[in-house]
């Protein structure tokens, strides 16, 4: 932690500061510049962040110099990507994985023939939520434990390696015999019992970024996944709030090159909530792998106009296979490895 | 729901409108302006707000009229205003509260020594957390248990009734055995499953604002509460995430004319966690007090800077009762009565 | 414009609304629902807009109907899409256009060495400001008349069009005599006596959008230059104004299908002042063509480590050609016709 | 400036910085943390700003210890506070000041009578706009050189002081003919080249914040007409742009308290514009007097309803009396001295 002090601090000001420093068992460093005094906080790293000197007197600022994540940091790996495999599909380093799926598991009918279609265009895992955060509590809220029989059944036909939301700790159990990817929804990004749980779990955790979460914070909300063992944990960039009205979120592709800098770990986007209708989903997709994502998940429905939840925005089966082989086509400029379908 | 068509949009487009509308049981109202047509479907709430014709051929957006909440809404009391009665402490029209105490329960003797303070200078219940809902998975996550023993402790000696948060479904009966409000964290605004729950135990709740929510979105999880019949329901402003820096969050004080104009419960405002610094505090409780808050919720320490959790923001129990005095000074300005101390 | 009633308005209420649109001429049509009144306001399109009947007694909201552009707009051309060409040089409709040069024109041979180079590469234009908007006044402000004599030595030479921008309506001969292309800052997006003046130029516009604009600003910005008969403009985004801080700005992508839907005038982006870095400008760039822009504005720099201004963002020149090569071939996935090089 | 290394730099790397910061002229001081090493270079304050070490083989990332602006800053006078007279009226340090008027001088009856009420109620200075931006070119743009007329007949008759807003470098003169304070909008606060001749001008000047400016932006705007000589600016808070739609922006009241730290310069807030309507002006009046500010900028009309521009949100002159006097209750709670009416 570096202190910044006021222009003109006085010697007993600068004092007061190191005094505190030290008092936490942390060593001072003094470097006195022409115009201003900075204090290096040097010590344990969670005594030095609670220091408490915001507006002590003649303080300016604090600015932190350590990240306040570790395990989810590039450097924890020295800059080797994590390479997740999940049931024999690869996703980071090299790899592009693309899940597809519907919004909600509605109907079975619906969920088969979805699969079916996405894992012949080449999708690697099938999404599809049993158990849906929404708005108004007037709206549907997912089929819940029949869902996850669906999704179960969907899995056995196709093949395809399942990812699903998990709400509740309650529900911790349930959504693990069926989940090969535990989804954690952008509202519950910072519900840390519920990171927790999935941390202890041991299966792979796709975490979605807070619509206001910074980078450092969807990090962190990684690293308490991470710290119970668990490093199977993909990010995921879904679109942002902002002021512009134009669209629902605002996507923010440059999370990914940040975050490929930042982490090891797998990062993909969600083209599908920012934009909220299908003819901006193409393209942010391409765009998406174009920034170097590690993959894409993206909702896709047999008939979109009957769509219970969402259908606005889902990809429809008949022009998915097209759809999937332009975003690979991008994938491989951005310099992805690909198996051609 | 209003449809307003694209300029040019061809008969069969606007007939493909009023077909979708139809077809889920609504009527169609066709308005033809000069340039545009906008089509009015009117029906069932539910299957009108899922028309899912964003993006459909011609059609430029979609405008619902209906506001999304209801029990929330002004117009579901016909204007009158929510009072509430917390062991005898009102809040709601006239009536201004002061809720203070310690961010965290750090100790036994902190939370006392507090207590007896604030009360004396006329808050009116003590705030005090248990479970501590933390950015970093490193810092200190609450004394839990024995946290909430320490606040039924500080509840007898001083008669203060107690807010504290709830973070987990599993905390519920631990937590409403002291809780005289159960506070639901910004981070937990939108945890669904959460605010059922308090809505089921009729407790009093004290919903904040999360850091990116809509005063629509604030409303519609207050909805989940009240739909379970519980009508004790306290909305708190505590700062937004904006662009600007300088401070932690940014205080939307327009957010407490506009919200008493959108519902019947009443809206307090945490001045603590925006402004993150103490001599930004009192600035800012006179701001809330003079927008027409129904309350404050502040934090207060007897020993700042030895505290554990967001000293820095901590008024210090000795300057207590005169910031308490000026706040009050400005309520009344504002239109409130207020018992003097 | 429709006029949406609270639920509970009154006959007086509604009648006072009336009375009131139909004081500007204009023609009240009244859709009344089971809970709400909706009133339409028909008639001259400035007049409706300045009924100022937010926050009358019973008025809830209101909702514009019109876009409030009318020459931007996609409809005005029937949803052709323009093309400019800029001394031989398309962009717009299927062509891809590729800006590129220094970001301050700092001296001869930087200019005339990195103008050679982005040509060779395939550029088709080439930027550089001789007029440099800098948030500090302590900061180098642009050659101002010597750099617009560099860029005009840089067109001869290479035979390159100019792309400069204009800042003060006292340089307008001085700018309009060099450049082929004047650029409007995002600063300047809202200076509306700078678009007027370029707006009767007749000269072709690059206009960036603001840094919190949303894109129906960014159309009423281009309005004041279309309605001056100019009908030369090309859109840019650069980057918005976020909570995020891990880079500059946060690049808007999805403005780009956005405005293509909205608007005939091309829309290119500009991947270098978000990302503030040239590891991120690269993945930045293919994102925006694959986002189907019809071009980028990237900045270039044979020396970027001893640049003046923004050097750490600059592509250096040795590496352009791989890189533009890259772009192009998004850009074909994403559907344009590209001449190779 | 300090450059934070990335965990794990190579000596190469520290080494390469170390060179750079010293081929600048700057002196680089090197400390060694546990995890991280950390470079403070010592300078010249530009050439420490354009090291250009964003994204160097090693580099985390920089953090600017001074601040840029130098003649805004609270420490350039001591922590003394700036008075600015305004033909007799004081503002800054115990001086609360009234500034009111319409939006924008529509007609010399409008003015006259506005004035006069204004006046009586205790405003100590009058608002009016001759030149207007306006987001639409087809909105009425003021009544320009007529309406600075008929300012000055309104300042003949009341005695009144005239703040009107400056847009165009070309209307310098016809402006200071007239204005006593020049008002800088929001729009033009980064329109170097006028805020420059307002510097140089030396008259008074109202400088607003632009609706996505940081606080360092605003201060560095001010920094351009103060390093021209001119001490006297004022500075205003309006509104910023955030996500929430349920009012125009979103009035940041901790900018008060913040700036009145970093600055010596008098802080005044408008309240009229954020809120967009008359019934949510006053509580905002309220909270800006309670949050410390120097002033108020308010919107009052005699005939709001008829009103060109932004009636909605003018105060009626019939109940400025009032209004006035209970935001003057506020301030004097908030620390001021007031001279009562």
């Amino acid at each position: 932690m570096m202190i910044v002090m006021k222009e003109g601090a006085s010697p007993e000001q600068i004092g007061a500061v190191v005094a505190r420093v030290e008092s936490v068992g942390a060593q001072a460093h003094i470097s006195q510049g022409e115009l201003v005094t900075v204090i290096g906080a040097i010590g344990d790293r969670e005594h030095v962040a609670n220091l408490g000197l915001e507006g002590f007197p003649g303080v300016d600022h604090l600015v932190p110099i350590l990240k306040p994540y570790k395990l989810a940091s590039a450097q924890f790996k020295k800059d080797e990507r994590t390479v997740l495999d999940i049931a024999g599909r690869k996703i980071g380093g090299p790899h592009f994985m693309t899940i597809a799926g519907p919004c909600t598991v509605e109907s079975r009918d619906v969920l088969l023939e979805t699969a079916r279609v996405v894992r012949d265009a080449g999708a690697q895992l099938l999404r599809g939520g049993a158990y849906k955060p929404r708005t108004s509590p007037y709206s549907f809220q997912g089929l819940g434990i029949e869902g996850l029989r669906f999704l179960q059944e969907a899995k056995e036909e196709t093949g395809l390696p399942i990812v699903t939301e998990l709400m509740d700790v309650r529900d911790v159990d349930a959504v693990l015999e069926v989940a090969d990817v535990v989804q954690l929804g952008a509202r519950n990004m910072q519900n840390y019992n519920l990171l927790t749980e999935v941390g202890r779990s041991g299966r792979p955790a796709l975490l979605k970024r807070g619509l206001s979460a910074t980078l450092e914070e969807l990090l962190m909300a990684a690293e308490y996944i991470l710290k119970e063992g668990n490093e199977n944990v993909i990010l995921c960039e879904r679109g942002i709030r902002t002021f512009e009205t134009a669209y629902r979120f605002t996507l923010d592709l440059l999370a990914v090159p940040a975050l490929r800098e930042l982490t090891h770990l797998p990062v993909i986007v969600d083209p599908s909530h920012a934009a909220g209708r299908r003819d901006w989903v193409k393209p942010m997709s391409l765009a998406a792998a174009a920034a170097g994502a590690d993959g894409i998940i993206v909702e896709v429905h047999n008939q979109p106009e009957e769509a219970i939840c969402d259908g606005p925005q889902a990809i429809p089966t008949d022009v998915f296979a097209d759809y999937a082989e332009q975003v690979r086509m991008v994938a491989e400029v951005a310099g992805k490895e690909l198996a051609r379908v």
